[in-house]
């Protein structure tokens, strides 16, 4: 039986052939440290990684590649951008109820450890969040504004064009959270004025687990989360000053940027446009047959909202943990159930006691398996609640 | 022509069949998100995690293989534990000047930004240090011992039992830093009382780029280096106190993870004895050789002494770029020039201003290779020199 994976917001699954290919290929063909020699291996090595900068830089609106900073995940991209900043008791962060632990945690460490005061926006359901909201809340002290671009909870698109644009008119640092929108919505950094975006490499862009990075915009300084050998200015006992290898100390992940790197081709062959259509035809399929079960509730944004491929729903009167112990075993359906690492937001919806089950769907999954799904829990149904 | 890669301080190269294949199929056959979900998928990712832990734990004598923290590289394994320690203003660390800069670069962060204060031990060429020198430095503000347990640049191997004797006495925490020792030296933390092991997977270990990692015995509690998402205790907004989780937030790097877990198979397989043996050989073998050529000056220790397969070395008069250019455009054969980022080492050999050459070789490496490498040097300085 094939299992339907429905956890796409955890991690995309199944990748192209081709990522695993470029992968095994980097490990057998030039599985040398990049940029730490000079030798046609590690050239080899140092020019996959600097051509997957470049495919980045292209795809999220950056003028230059080495803004590109490569991370073992998008929680390292956001401490590193949050951390970096170098923010000062007193100093005041906005950001929103919406935010995974990734943003919430470095954020609650800073207000523990140094005093930094934060204020968390709520969106309403559908994700919109006031301009009027955000500019009572703007203080002298406000140096960073952070949101995530979607909600991996619910699936709301948050304004992140309205907040760039205040940000800007401000001068306030601007750091999105892409964990759930990279390949899939557009973004161009430039348009957006957004100073620092954070994003996956294992999600939307197809590539393997173990990628992510940080964009940042020239003018943003940061101290590097990390210290350590960069392959330059090796006298030095501080970091070097240049981008990326400021910030990108330790031998990179080269094998796994090489997969990214051709995640990122099938992203662009494609095309991001495409894969909203497809994600958002499925969602709305999905959510059509949903609303017509009597004894699901369904959370997040209206039905005819666009959203992302993110549904929570519970079946009344049953454990979620329960239910998704059902799918993965009785029907091979992976899909998960819990607080998805974002407890405010759970707070919101008034299921931060039993979390939900969230179904996510991505590129490579199906109307049929929407549908196998769909009667899957009128089978679930009838058999526990009856 | 096959190339000739010793560069395997840098990174290990080729890789066992195994690791490729065992990165492949995670990417493949299981690339849902480890320990976030409770699916099938979710879990075979979490159990190749935790069986990587198990080999690892066990390979350097931890009991508890929880303590074992995943981290992107050895560079991330030792800020964690150097930023870790929440030392403060006035608080002593005791280093020595052979180490990379991934150990001096964060201590010196500490030191501009915190006012801790440091020495370096200088060792003689052989890695000796005197125990009377070490008690000498100690004073009641000293917190931290770190020490590599081989120099990169001279493959001279210091004496961590000796030094972790003293910490154990003095009730000071020891870290060391393996990146040039495991997977080629027994390590056993509790009988050389090692606090915290920074150890990489791509080296010694056999393991794909992206891996690596820190053990932290059970009573060092440490400050995390990053929060985040950890799949547990959701609702909290600091870090759960349980390891490895406290310690690993964000998606894992689970391919090459499993790729870890085959390098290390291979390991097992021929046993770090037999590899450390062969390592020994290969290098007493060119030493001996290189001894003879006139107009070639080796460092580090006397070429009776056992080191790690690392040789740095000048060709008299010339420029060690230029001269690893030739064997690499030339004679197909990569190695290293420059700094190897430990510029206090450099300065303790009087090679700061050009840098040396450095050679090291590997478990895949061979005679008939030094061989041939030998006849190259001969000829490049008759070629240059004359």
């Amino acid at each position: 039986m094939t299992i339907i994976y429905f956890d796409q917001a955890a991690s995309s699954f199944p990748k192209p052939a081709s990522v695993a290919l470029a992968v095994a290929k980097a490990i057998n063909e030039y599985g040398a440290n990049p940029g730490r020699g000079g030798h046609q291996l590690a050239n080899k090595a140092a020019s996959i990684i600097y051509e997957t900068r470049v495919k980045v830089a292209k795809l999220f609106g950056e003028r230059d590649p080495n803004n590109v900073i490569f991370c073992q995940n998008t929680t390292h991209a956001l401490n590193q951008a949050i951390k970096g900043l170098g923010l000062k008791k007193g100093d005041h962060v906005i950001s929103t109820t919406y935010e995974h632990n990734s943003v919430r945690r470095p954020l609650e460490f800073l207000k523990r450890e140094v005093g930094i005061t934060i204020t968390y926006l709520e969106s309403d359901h559908n994700g919109g969040i006031a301009k009027e909201q955000l500019l009572k809340e703007i203080t002298p002290e406000t140096r960073l504004v952070v949101s995530s671009h979607g909600s991996n909870l619910t699936g709301a698109i948050f304004p992140v064009e309205m907040l760039g644009s205040v940000c800007f008119e401000k001068g306030i640092t601007f750091l999105v959270d892409a964990a759930q929108t990279a390949g899939v919505i557009p973004i161009n950094m430039e348009e957006m004025h957004i100073d620092m975006l954070a994003f996956p490499g294992h999600k939307g862009l197809l590539g393997p687990q173990g990628t992510g990075g940080l964009i940042v915009k020239k003018g943003t300084e940061l101290v590097p989360l990390i210290h350590g050998g960069t392959g330059s200015q090796s006298e030095n006992d501080d970091q070097p000053n240049e981008t990326p290898y400021r910030y990108e100390s330790g031998t990179l992940n080269t094998p796994a940027i090489a997969g990214l790197s051709a995640g990122i081709d099938e992203v662009n062959k494609v095309g991001i446009e495409n894969i909203y259509k497809h994600e958002w035809r499925l969602t709305k399929y999905a959510l059509d047959k949903l609303v017509t079960l009597d004894g699901v509730t369904v959370f997040g944004p209206d039905s005819h909202k666009e959203r992302l491929a993110v549904i929570p729903f519970v079946i009344d009167g049953t454990d979620a943990q329960e239910i998704a112990m059902i799918f993965d075993q009785h029907y091979q359906v992976a899909l998960r159930a819990g607080l998805h690492c974002t407890p405010l937001a759970h707070q919101t919806l008034g299921t931060l006691a039993g979390g939900t089950l969230r179904a996510s769907f991505g590129l490579y999954n199906t109307v049929e398996e929407i549908d196998s799904w769909i009667e899957m829990i009128k089978e679930i149904k009838e058999g526990l609640v009856g």
